[in-house]
This record gives C-alpha cells, sequence and structure tokens, in this order.
C-alpha cells in the first residue's frame, strides 16, 4: 500500500495538488471524507467538526458554537474527543489498505508506521491570497485584509495542534519528503512532476 | 538560458544531486570552479579562497590561515573582497548564456534576475554523518562526533553569509521553489525526479 500525505499552508493549493496527485496517481483521495466520517462516527454535524478542528484549533473550544449548531444528536463532542475520533477514523483508512492521499489532519505523522510520503506545500502571502480571491464566491465578500488574518489564524492553528499532538514542528523541511513552494506555479502544471517523485519514492522501496 | 541553483546543508547529498542534475539536463556545472576562478583573479590559493568563503565565514577572517599559506602572489584579499569577486564571477557565468547548474554561494539571490530555479536540499543530522563517513577517506580520521560539530559550524557560517548578504533566509522553504530531504534517498535514484520538475518548471515558463 502506498500512502501520501499532503500538509499544506492555507491557500497554497496543496489541497488541489492532492486531488490532482490522487487522480494522476489512480489513488483513494481524503480530504473532507474524514470530517464527514467524524461527524458520522460521533452523531455530529460536518460543520461543527470542521470548526472545531479546522478553524477554532486546539485551545479554544467554540462553545457559543457548540449551542447555536442543531445536531442531529444531542451529544456534542469535545475538540479533544473529535481529535481521538480524527486519529481512529485516519488509522482504518490505512488498515483498508487502498493506495491513498490524505490531505492535512497530520496524517503523515499518525500513520508514520505505514512509510507514507510526505509533502508539504506553501507559498508567498501574495500568491495565497490571490489564489484565495480567485476561488471565493462574490457573497463571501472577502478583501485581502482580511484573507490574510484568516489565512495566518489557520495556519497558526495547524501550527499549534500538531506541536501539541506530535512534537513535530509544522512546516519545518526536515519533518517533510519534499516541500514545494507553489508561489510561481499553476497546480496542474506541477501535478506531472509530483507523481514521478512519488512513483520514484514507492519504487525505491520495492 | 536555464539556471538551476541549488542550496544545501552539509553533508545532505546537493552537490552530488548538482552534479547529476547537470549531467542528466546536459547542463554546464560550477561547484568549486567559481572558488577556482576567484583565486586565478585574484592571484590567491584556491585553498585560501575555500577556507575563507566556505569554512570560516564572513565575521572571523582567518588570520593565522592567511599568514601560514603561501600564496604565489603576495596580496591576500579579505573576505569582503573575496565575496565581492565570487558574487562577479557569478554574474559572468549568467552573462556567459549557457545553461547551467550553480551549488551554493548564494547565487540564488546574486541571480535572481535571471530567475533561475531554486532548490534547497536538507537531510536528517544522522544520514548527513552516515553520507560523509561514506565520503571520508580514511586518514581524514573523522568521529561522527567530529563530523557533526563540523556540519553545524559550516551551516551556522552559510546561514550568517546569506542572512547579511541577501536578508534573505537560508534554508527557509518560501525562499527555495523545492526543498528536497534526502534522508531516504540515494542521490542517484532521486536524481530523475528533480529532472522532471526542473523541465516542468522552465517549460511552464516558455
Amino acid at each position: 500500500m502506498r500512502i501520501v500525505t499532503i500538509s499544506r499552508e492555507f491557500g497554497s493549493g496543496g489541497r488541489e495538488l492532492g486531488k490532482r496527485l490522487a487522480d494522476e496517481l489512480n489513488f483513494d483521495y481524503y480530504d473532507r471524507e474524514i470530517i464527514d466520517t467524524i461527524a458520522h462516527n460521533t452523531g455530529t454535524d460536518p460543520n461543527y467538526v470542521f470548526t472545531v478542528l479546522e478553524n477554532h484549533g486546539w485551545k479554544n473550544i467554540p462553545l457559543t458554537f457548540r449551542q447555536s449548531v442543531k445536531s442531529p444528536l444531542t451529544v456534542q463532542y469535545a475538540q479533544t474527543e473529535l481529535l481521538i475520533e480524527q486519529k481512529r477514523v485516519i488509522e482504518e483508512i490505512a488498515k483498508h489498505g487502498n493506495d491513498c492521499v490524505i490531505v492535512g489532519r497530520n496524517a503523515d505523522v499518525l500513520l508514520q508506521d505505514y512509510c507514507p510520503f510526505n509533502i508539504f506545500v506553501c507559498a508567498d502571502v501574495q500568491a495565497k491570497i490571490r489564489r484565495c480571491m480567485e476561488r471565493a464566491t462574490q457573497d463571501e465578500n472577502l478583501t485581502p485584509k482580511v484573507l490574510k488574518r484568516k489565512m495566518q489564524n489557520i495556519d497558526k492553528q495547524r501550527k499549534q495542534i500538531r506541536d501539541i499532538l506530535t512534537g513535530s514542528k509544522w512546516g519545518e523541511p526536515h519533518n517533510y519528503h519534499v516541500t514545494i513552494n507553489t508561489t510561481d506555479w499553476e497546480i496542474k502544471q506541477l501535478t506531472p512532476a509530483v507523481t514521478t517523485i512519488v512513483n520514484r519514492w514507492f519504487g525505491r522501496k520495492q
């Protein structure tokens, strides 16, 4: 089984790279699917799970949000519980045995016994803002300033959660096999090159 | 003209990658050649130039070494003068117009007007020590402990010189197009994948 993990700065195009890579390699692809499974298993709302795990992070359990969400079940899970469930879901994916690309959620560390190929994706702030603005819907009404703040908050969270859970630094190049700066790339043009690296990596090990 | 620059941690295999990449791409290759040219132009000893620029760095001009080296000419150049000459030599290479791979010496920043493709190569300490031990001659009599200290000193120097000369952080992934961790790779196996990235990069720009 071959597992590729992608960790990424918000807006760097890491998710698009993951999707395209999975398509080119003919691997399964996991991203929001993990959130949906956690929500299903814990009987919570996927938006709640997403917000707790992705946007608000480790330290601040968003009580107001928790109270405002109408979950199909009455139990709302705290962040630690959701993180434990997330770990379980990711381990289940690996046990399933299919080749796959997993985006985010510290899968590189959680699945290290499976020797995944780990990619980190970064980009310059301006490039990330440009990428997000292109993808934003009109009614999101995002300004570059708002986006920049959002970007910094989310990355800070990702960094914090990783530091606490894994003791391994987020974005530090020694913790990944390859780190790609997408600033001057179209993800579409970059993907075949990354596919080659992944193929050589797994070819090397066989 | 296509320029590839390789910055690297000591012992990470960056130099070997540069050489192999130049061979595969059929590009000119510059590494120690730059030192030899500086020595030739300034009438100093190549070992002197190498030691000043590579091993002892920016702040400590190795006076004892300078006095002990018998240069063919009597003039010994100070580090700032050698750095200026290095800059000139690297710019000359670019003006020459041939496709090339340049290892080290902040060529990525010095030649940024030529839009080079910039690679950073890193590896875990243990992997770097292993690589160095394999390449060391018996009479070097290096122990892992000595190597580790040497490694740390050289990388500290590279970092310092870059910080002072360029204001751009050495080894920070946003400053390179791709950062490769060679810990679990044979450079030989890795090279074709890097060649693909380089080719796609320059293909993209045409």
